[in-house]
């Protein structure tokens, strides 16, 4: 049975029967015109929207539904943690074509409310609509933040250290050995990073409350677009050991084995979701949030510089040029 | 030029730079990860989302650039509205076909935060994403209200009337004017109602501030679906009368002319976004609302019924079954 046998209401019906109970903290939830929710304490709240598109952000070919599911709700998670808020609820807008199979919404909603649930995420709301055109699922995460507490692209400053999460370029590869007919056997933790990637947001959270970091991003666009952000809003260079890069092995593998740069495949390639901070120098307060949060590992890349225009790569004792950030108006790498 | 030869990340800043500056109240406003916002002291979190799809809600030949903009912030300020919540921000996820002209993704923006100033919404953030598809503006609004005085779909009681604001029928009638080409003198109050709805936001409010009503939803989807909305998450009936409909008079001069029934066709047809109340009998309170918000005018068109099965139009003395409401995924009427 399609969305479009079903209709609307009664699609509507059976998901909202799938959805978890909310939290305490939603006094509305799903079904109204709107969700009503109590606000945390004395904190800030804090918003944000993202959304994935068939055939530009994946293909049903590689995805299944649940992973749909669980990537619009991530990216939306890593934009949070980047701001070092606590996810608390999201809504979720379905922008559905008439011939999916109602199982497959289903799925794609089981698979949202599954890492939803991870985190204590409340589901609150939403709205389904039709299409002549691809699959859109858009989600919006709210969140709380301590006053003052939260982190901007702004803050670095020049001596700051750069630090990131986790590895690079394993979301890219993954997407890569996706699209390769040949690949027999593609390396499973790229590809997990290209179909389920995890959102940092204990991480983020701990660099936010404990002061551990002036400036963060999220790498959604790939590392050189996360140090072109920063350096933008902070008026900062920035300066990258390529030495130091913490690649995912699966990725450089993949890529030695077809002649491409491992270095600029994993400065270039986005769909990360790892976080970039600018931390201060001897910076106390990060050993102590690595001490609380083991996983994932951080890794310093490289300092941040006085002057804006100055973006480099060292390698081998000599700088190369940043390359621009991933385009999402041109063709995918 | 087209978003595609611009790029995202181009076209992103020429869009930040045309906001309005927005309110005190945010704190981390729009081109960050997210926003972060202070909330309303002492009040509740309201949100919602709703999308709108060209070639479903809205096609070009009939919508302006600005008429979209402000048709799909405008459903949005409608739900909130019809929760009795003051809208404060938005979210705005623009899903871009590659060949759109930047200049019109311009004026769409534009359309939006002029609507958006005019009620004090601060548009904190969002997302530009390309599509292979039909363009979809997926708009998230947030606001407050104070405890206890929001209003649901499940509050009413039978012997409550039912009360809705200003006129219905206009919206449908203004697309049957847009999509016949034998229409030469379209009625502009229609076609107004169909392209740029008004939220009945000052109204919400003081309903439910005044606690003038028990329940409330918005005729996003029709008369006869809002009653049956409120009907199933009441548990009550109802009975419409049919001499007392507040149908748009061109849109009734129009189906009389084409041999339409208008009560029917202004019972079914949707997009108005009046709001629709249950408010008890005799209601001392509902008089003092009318009494500070004059416009839009309200009339009193029916009663709550005990049997939630009794779902009926009364006609010249003589009961006939509300029709079904609206179907989202079915042809448009």
């Amino acid at each position: 049975m399609t969305v479009s046998d079903l209709g609307e209401h009664a699609l509507l019906g059976r998901l909202l029967a799938r959805l978890p109970r909310p939290s305490a903290q939603v006094l509305v939830g799903p079904g109204d015109d709107a969700a009503v929710l109590a606000p945390v304490r004395n904190e800030r709240l804090v918003v944000t929207t993202d959304a994935v598109v068939e055939g530009v952000h994946f293909s049903r070919a590689h995805f299944a539904p649940a992973d749909i599911g669980h990537k619009a709700l991530a990216v939306n998670l890593s934009d949070l943690a980047a701001m070092a808020a606590t996810p608390q609820w999201a809504l979720l807008s379905l922008v559905l074509p008439a011939g999916w199979p109602v199982s497959d919404v289903e799925e794609l909603v089981d698979g949202l409310t599954t890492l939803a649930v991870r985190y204590g995420v409340s589901v609150v709301g939403g709205n389904i609509t039709r299409t002549t055109g691809p699959l859109v699922v858009d989600v919006t995460v709210g969140g709380s933040v301590a006053s003052r507490k939260w982190l901007t692209r702004s803050g670095a400053v020049a001596g700051d250290e750069i630090w990131i999460s986790g590895t690079i370029g394993g979301a890219r590869a993954g997407l890569e050995m996706l699209s390769d007919p040949g690949s027999r056997i593609p390396d499973p933790v790229c590809i997990a990073k290209q179909r389920t990637p995890e959102a940092r947001v204990r991480l983020g959270v701990a660099m936010g409350r404990g002061r551990a970091a002036r400036a963060a991003i999220d790498l959604s666009d790939g590392l050189a677009d996360g140090i072109r952000q920063i350096g933008a809003a902070s008026g900062c260079g920035a300066r990258i050991d390529a030495s130091a890069l913490p690649t995912e092995p699966g990725a450089a593998a993949w890529w030695q084995a077809r002649g491409v740069d491992p270095v600029m495949a994993a400065v270039t390639g986005g769909e990360d979701y790892e976080l970039l901070f600018a931390v201060p120098k001897k910076g106390g307060r990060l050993r102590h949030v690595r001490r609380h949060v083991a996983n994932p590992v951080m890794t310093r890349i490289g300092v941040w510089l006085k002057d804006p225009s100055e973006l480099v790569v060292e390698r081998d004792g000599r700088d190369e040029a940043l390359p621009p950030g991933y385009e999402h108006f041109e063709n995918r790498p």
